[in-house]
């Protein structure tokens, strides 16, 4: 069996847009993309069919949809039955942890994208995370990716019989939005495909108000890229 | 609401001799114990309904059983169409990594205790893993474990707003099999309820033949216990 020509990565989806992105810029520098989505749960399926489309634009060689029941743990606004926050300013998102964080949500995702990693024979872990405009989980800061990176490479047979390490790439952990959807563009994402919304009112409209919607939008204005989103808030302009 | 009276601790809790003894030890410090078991595509159940009755015997707060496809992921015996081996010497067993191994499991197993922990504000996770009986087992090892405990400090509130730090307590880390069976016995543990067995000929009975039907009749017969476990391969006789 020939060597896989291109190094191979599992990049961890979920459809919007700091996923197609960081997927995007691993595609750019050379990588063969296997592509781990997760239905946890959520309150709602938009994200997967975006993850889907945003897969099918990363031609990625893989999708897989892992069935995981984080409601069970509980704990969040995004799995339990809490009140996603509306209409929050910045500074408002970045005191404390917010109740859409999911305990040990990122461990978890990693950590099975290791195990799919080891199975592929793939180096890579690629993320999306991002430490400025997230800075309330405690799992998208930079220090929480290179214990994840140590104990990989602890965890598997790269770390006992020696060879190839495991690389956590999280291209957008010092980027702004702005810059996130600029990069995106750049390497030709059309984000309509994607999805953010915490609380998407109906199908095909994100709410436009919950801190991941205000993100998305602010992102597009300061980038100064035409915003594709449909929101449930405008009212036929954008 | 009064603080709980005793330190909470989640347990993985397989059913095997291991973790039962590693969560009859935990109980004896004064541990209020958590115990979540995974449905994760094991070849048979005998293992989910050892845990219950492990569970039960515990006397623990509650027991989850959550479900994962590990199989999506593949590269193991235990959850893909491989071989489990049999009859082999304990020097075979200790060479290289086993094919029974699943691709960063504890890693998995461990993140999710992790944020069913934080849930429910438990300081500990309990894992019964042993370095010396397990030793091609990457993630058996000291240096795993410490390396995972310092990415649950990261991943977390604690992490971020300070407070209690995780713990993962592994009691039978350093002890021989045959150690592990004579603590079990003496914390009162029917180790009739337990299930070892990678490959278990039918209902009720272990194959005798696997890696780890070798080791549980080994712990036995060198802590001079009776072996209480039904062997296909028994004829009669103990």
């Amino acid at each position: 069996m020939t060597p896989p020509p291109r190094p191979r990565s599992v990049l961890l989806l979920s459809g919007g847009l700091d996923s197609a992105t960081a997927g995007a810029m691993a595609r750019a520098r050379g990588d063969e993309l296997f592509a781990m989505s997760f239905d946890y749960g959520q309150r709602h399926h938009a994200e997967l069919e975006a993850a889907g489309r945003v897969a099918a634009f990363l031609g990625v060689k893989r999708h897989m949809v892992m069935r995981i029941d984080l409601c069970a743990i509980g704990g969040s606004a995004l799995t339990a039955d809490l009140a996603v926050p509306k209409d929050r300013a910045p500074e408002g998102m970045a005191r404390g942890i917010p109740v859409t964080y999911v305990p040990a949500r990122n461990t978890v995702f990693l950590s099975l994208a290791l195990g799919w990693a080891e199975t592929l024979d793939a180096g890579t872990l690629v993320i999306g995370v991002n430490a400025l405009d997230y800075s309330g989980y405690p799992d998208c800061r930079p220090e929480f990716l290179r214990a994840f990176e140590q104990t990989a490479n602890m965890a598997t047979r790269a770390g006992v019989e020696g060879g190839r390490r495991f690389e956590v790439f999280a291209p957008l952990l010092h980027m702004s939005k702005a810059q996130i959807v600029a990069e995106g563009a750049r390497l030709g994402i059309d984000f309509s495909i994607t999805h953010s919304c915490y609380d998407p009112p109906r199908e095909g409209f994100h709410c436009g108000r919950c801190d991941s919607c205000l993100l998305r939008k602010k992102g597009f204005r300061e980038a100064g890229i035409v915003d594709p989103t449909r929101y449930a808030t405008d009212h036929g302009s954008q």
